[in-house]
């Protein structure tokens, strides 16, 4: 018999019934709050064309980095994942073509991910969107396969509908420079009440060392008719980008480089820099500074035109090089790095961290940053606010650090709230739901020993849930 | 209706039960020993001159860069706060001279401290030192400031009698090399029996990238009437000041050098580098070496003298340029940077970690090396302790993380007790009531799961909170 | 009258009675499963002669570097300890020849080790092994002692007996390369069904800055008959070591570098690197590189062979140099410092890292890599697997923060379960009690706030007990 699936009431709060009674009682005044998603990765087109998903495995499987990254370090090949390898040298893999057969082999390994957030996430997404009554196992996998995607065959369950059931006041999706943000275009003509804006994130265009940097600037040019030959025209070509992606809904910029290097040069440095890099000969120092100096670029624009600036340091991106070469990014061979912040963020905070117009989120992967660096920045430059704990501490355990080591120096009033990050659209309630626990579930802890009234913890709740994000973001 | 403001009797213990009846016992036993303050930046002229404090504003809010960083955050200018910039250029922002309206400010705020120890130790303040039962908030500032500023007229309030309310044994200031400690002296003839004593900071003279660094050291041969053209008279100059100070009832020096860095080079290497500083004309590098053999040489007058070394590296003083240009140093914006100990403490330690006339306590605000390399360091040389969690990290959440993170590898008896380090002289009780309240909850967790029974606990708490303090600094 | 001694049966147990309830049920389920130790430092020839053991002091006192590193941080000289200098110069401290003396000195600063696991172990020794109702102090030293070294005398106290007593189905030791495993031989042809294997241990032959590095390759070619003039033939001499060791029951290979670092060289550079440290004329940076080859090279042996590897680089050995030199390696002067495994194993796990036939277990002592390297990197390659929390974090507090660090990242299921590490036979249940205590605390807290079922906290317990070491180890 299968076991029964069923969310506790209480999940994720202390078991103390002094703390859990607190936590519950805060929790019930917050859980209902619309969502404000300020940063993640859902696609537009879902809710430009309104058309239904197709089947369990295509949306909850294949797209989700976390869940590739468990199963192939269990040693599950890609292709019974049914990808496709790009390169045929190695051995040959036949590719899964099935659908139901890639869920079964999820189903099989599903307790791989016990004591993970992502069991969290899906068990949340099991009951609350789809009704299962049973864990998924290897036994009952197909007819939670069936289950799962005769729903989404639903009117009740495309894309606007689950938006509307979510109760997701805002939402922003992220797109690179070079977007045409046609999906965007669609929806606000659309005449729908649902609010999907987008993120300006141009490492494309600014970090010498993307693929096909050269190509997408000579892009860049064309789109916007702006001739790029000095850095000037660079510059003015950027802007013109922003503000179309202002106009399509835009309140941030999204910048995710490999440090937080910034650098503030002189006119005649920056010129003599990007002529550098322009002429493809450059160092890998040379690149490194020029995307130092964008971000500084970026931050002026940012006290322009309002965007918002984000900045999320700190990873190694596709570290492992053959599932790169086979199966191209995102498939869960990111790892994050040390990372400073102190003395590579001081050019940038040194020229704006007190202007009265700019506003930057920085993001850590780094959590010996929290206390040592970051709460410190945060509780002392007007224009720094520090990102929620993010990708791999998007996690109870994590959401408990970044309070804990963030909150005595910096206070809860230099935090912005949560994010998702996400693009497994089905989860974001159930992220959103474990953020609000957790912020409770701490909350409560400081009202049981007396560091907190429970009144004062009653109105931080609503601002970590609501107020700080609207107010971070503009939005 | 103002919120009533109460310091719950529990505060800061488990609400568990079982934790919180052991807490409560363990802290009844400790709870009214005399604060022992090791080290610390109270004004000697305070007790030596004995007058009245001017205004909760003066008192409480301009010196305290705990508050100064937080309001910054929020995007006060500090000449809201009442401190006029020393520079013109920049926009004109006036200052303002009335200290009732910057406590309207702080107060408006009051609420950005919420979790923070800050808020902590002044509420404390509040209630145990001016029996306020009301929460600031903006609409009772002016009753607030009011009913400070009027005790601090009283005769209670003067500096000694409220050092004797404070049941304070000791306090250590801490002054630079070249201080004439005329306010010691004072203190030392006038009768009073209150005990106040000196450190010795010698960074003035002995960091040749301190502002001054040459008048300094003009300063230091005038004052000690002695040569200082060869690397032995300086040090000779040194150890004259060091004699002084040690008159003047020091027991320590202090050193807050940008790194933990140490050496230990040949005599012939040492005269030539101090040539070289003294020339100077010299590199970073050379500036740094410089340091990390002064510490070494601090080590042998220690030896010496019997004066115990403290050692606090790893913070970017004046992360801030041009808030540094305009307010000066101590405005909150030092920043704490990655820290290593381990190599750089090894000459040092190689040649006096054993030694049995050697003392040094060693600081952190890394709290990466509490596991890595502090703890495992102090759990090997009889010399070096672990100074308590400081600064940033004087706080519960820190306080806890310190003990969980040192105690399994270095024990209790590496360690020192609580140093309050602050100029905030109405908040050492509150700030003491801390460390004794976190020490007893960290103590009452390794009693409920039976690590320690509660004899050991007792036995140990007594010892964090006054034995091993005075053992430590030879008190 | 002494303190009594007990060890109460929830220890290490969270007093709130839901988390303490669960906890206790998980453990009385795994409790007795018997002990499964894949890597240690107990001595083969114990079991190999099975002679009683000596003493109390040589037993437990002087081989232990935990005790010796707390010990002397107190100031006692190790010839306090009983041992003789190896070197004359400095002051001439009397040596202690008597057991019971220092044994006395032991027991009178037992209390240092209040709070640390070793005064947990080496209670759960006195307890468990020897019926001892009393907590050891300075004033029972001398019956503490005679009890001890009388029971130590008993056929019941031979190491063959305690192995069975303590129900240990198999036992890893760990010898290095040139070592002629006759002790493993002699068990190996007892007839005893005790099951002590070895593992391969390779350093002083691989790190060409090991003491005595060139000898020990000559003595390689001569227990091999091997020319190890080229790359190829000194590769062929430590496959022909590897499988003699995995003759003698090896299963697996440990490699404790200073650093993590990894290379695949061409064949033409690997050979010309092996001249150049062959010609013993060679730098750190070359050395450091010969290190780094030489791990890919034994993953590649790893694949043919099937043993299985760990790394466990990041101490800094013998830091207390004159303490080296007059006492040798392992006298409690090693401290970890900052390591880096994103960087470093990437050659490796490039090469390696999605193999199916290669396993490799990677150890840290700077906990800051859980959740920012070590966790993603386990959470990705099949190949990788995390080793349980070690040497200074062989404690409750070092096991609950691996647990909440790695766990939502890497899952349960990337771990290896417990390893005791130890030459302290008579602490071995202590240790895998310890283990199996905060498995099951950390277990019951995620069952007590509904993150996982018990009866998948149950299964989760019992494979992390028993089937993830017996599976990691191919045991």
């Amino acid at each position: 018999m299968a076991e029964t699936l069923t969310l506790h009431p209480d999940r994720l709060f202390s078991s103390d019934p002094i703390q859990r009674d607190i936590a519950r009682r805060l929790y019930n005044k917050i859980k209902d709050l619309p969502i404000v998603s300020p940063h993640g990765h859902t696609d537009p087109s879902w809710f430009a064309e309104n058309e239904n998903f197709s089947n369990a495995t295509e949306l909850l499987v294949q797209p989700d980095h976390y869940l590739l990254r468990m199963l192939h370090s269990y040693g599950i090949p890609m292709q019974s994942l049914g990808f496709v390898s790009k390169t045929t040298d190695g051995q040959e893999i036949p590719v899964e073509t099935d659908p139901k057969q890639v869920w079964r082999t999820f189903a099989k390994h599903y307790y791989l991910f016990l004591g993970t957030p992502t069991r969290t996430w899906l068990d949340y997404v099991f009951v609350n969107v789809f009704n299962i009554e049973e864990a998924l196992s290897e036994d009952n996998a197909d007819s939670y396969y069936q289950q799962i995607t005769d729903a989404l065959q639903l009117d009740s369950f495309k894309p606007r509908a689950l938006f509307e059931r979510f109760n997701i006041e805002v939402i922003a999706t992220t797109e690179g420079a070079l977007d045409d943000l046609k999906h965007h275009k669609t929806i606000k003509e659309s005449g729908w009440t649902g609010k999907v804006i987008t993120a300006f994130r141009p490492d494309n265009v600014t970090d010498p060392e993307f693929e096909g940097f050269e190509d997408n600037l000579a892009r860049l040019a064309e789109i916007t008719q702006i001739n790029i030959d000095t850095f000037a025209g660079y510059l003015a070509s950027l802007q013109n980008r922003r503000h179309y992606f202002k106009e399509m809904g835009a309140t941030s910029t999204d910048h995710g480089h490999a440090t937080a290097r910034t650098l503030d040069l002189s006119d005649e440095d920056k010129e003599a820099l990007y002529q550098t890099i322009r002429s493809t000969d450059f160092t890998a120092e040379e690149a490194d500074r020029f995307r130092a100096q964008m971000l500084t670029e970026m931050a002026t624009m940012s006290i322009e035109d309002g965007l918002v600036m984000q900045i999320h340091p700190g990873v190694y991106r596709n570290h492992n090089q053959s599932l790169f070469e086979q199966f191209g990014r995102d498939k869960g061979a990111d790892v994050p790095v040390a990372t400073e912040y102190v003395h590579n963020l001081r050019p940038l905070l040194n020229k704006y961290g007190s202007h009265p117009k700019f506003k930057v989120i920085v993001f850590t992967l780094d959590e010996t940053n929290y206390t040592r660096e970051l709460a410190p920045l945060a509780g002392h430059y007007p224009a720094l606010k520090l990102g929620p704990a993010w990708w791999f501490h998007d996690s109870p355990e994590g959401m408990r650090r970044y309070r804990q080591q963030v909150t005595e120096t910096a206070g809860f009033y230099n935090t912005v709230g949560f994010n998702d990050d996400t693009r497994a659209f089905l989860s974001i309630p159930a992220r959103h739901d474990v953020a609000r626990r957790m912020d409770c579930a701490c909350l409560a802890e400081l009202v049981s020993d007396h560091r907190l009234t429970e009144a004062q913890a009653e109105k931080i709740s609503y601002d970590l849930t609501y107020t700080l994000v609207k107010q971070a973001y503009d939005l």
